[in-house]
């Protein structure tokens, strides 16, 4: 498993099942989503100019994807959250299973993000991205070409303490027709 | 890491956070409950007969421990889930990152299971268990001493597809004065 192989297996759409656990007051959140993940083009202006932000060169970017999703959670029920962000894979050359991954729109914090990725032997890609005020540590691998499963951890920036874990259980979704 | 401080860490009181996702029915569960873990000596009468009864030598067992849980879903409010279970390593002599972990109560089906666990470069701890009419897949680690993480699929014995997939937050309780 390389990061294009990973990408080219997450690309398509997701029917999402997350839990979130506020661990500190052992609340539980659920959200239910749809995710869709479209590739984008190398050259791809968006692409390009993520890349200049971060000082770059645009031609290291591998598998750029842009990812939506739209969810409602049981916990804020009047409010659907919906999102979209690009990611551009820019692995190292020297590690092929190592690398940065740029985002316009972090996770932990709705600014632009740069993670350090790692895929093992057993094909988990985990993900480190320092923010500001915390640190996102998440774990993504496959079931099959049609099942996807996610533990996200958003930790204090000391990355000493956990303050909420998640899991998503993705499925991939067969309303093709649906799709945007 | 090794069996050895896995289950060394693994010993105390937990507070777990347990979602379960049916993923055909997109149907969530939560469970909140406390878990011991505590040691047992290799020549616990039980351990010796968990061991006879699978044919192998009780001198190859390692670190045996009893794990005993008590919760609450919010599926079957009116039901306290609670039970024990006591866990026998033992260790492949020639890779000792792999070996067969003992049960004498399954998780997916409440009879006695080997299982082939394996402990990655990363400290997960991977437990692939077959049943008569299911597979259990489980992965473990730790995050510090104090936090750990579990994700448990039940898939079909054919190992196809996942019927089941739920994720636990175990924090170590302080309370140590009400362990019993």
């Amino acid at each position: 498993m390389d990061i294009t192989k990973f990408v080219q297996l997450s690309l398509g759409r997701w029917r999402s099942q997350r839990s979130a656990h506020h661990l500190a007051f052992a609340h539980f959140e659920q959200v239910i989503s749809t995710i869709d993940i479209v590739p984008l083009a190398s050259d791809d202006p968006e692409v390009v100019a993520l890349c200049k932000s971060n000082e770059i060169a645009p031609e290291l970017a591998t598998v750029p994807f842009r990812m939506t999703w739209e969810g409602e959670s049981d916990w804020e029920e009047e409010e659907i959250s919906q999102g979209t962000t690009i990611l551009v894979p820019i692995p190292d050359p020297n590690e092929p299973q190592k690398g940065k991954l740029l985002r316009d729109r972090g996770y932990a914090e709705t600014i632009p993000s740069v993670g350090n990725y790692q895929i093992n032997e057993e094909g988990v890609f985990s993900l480190l991205t320092p923010y500001d005020r915390a640190m996102a540590e998440e774990k993504i691998w496959f079931c099959g070409d049609n099942v996807r499963f996610r533990v996200s951890l958003i930790k204090t920036s000391a990355g000493s303490g956990v303050v909420t874990a998640s899991f998503s259980s993705e499925i991939r979704s067969l309303n093709k027709e649906k799709k945007s």
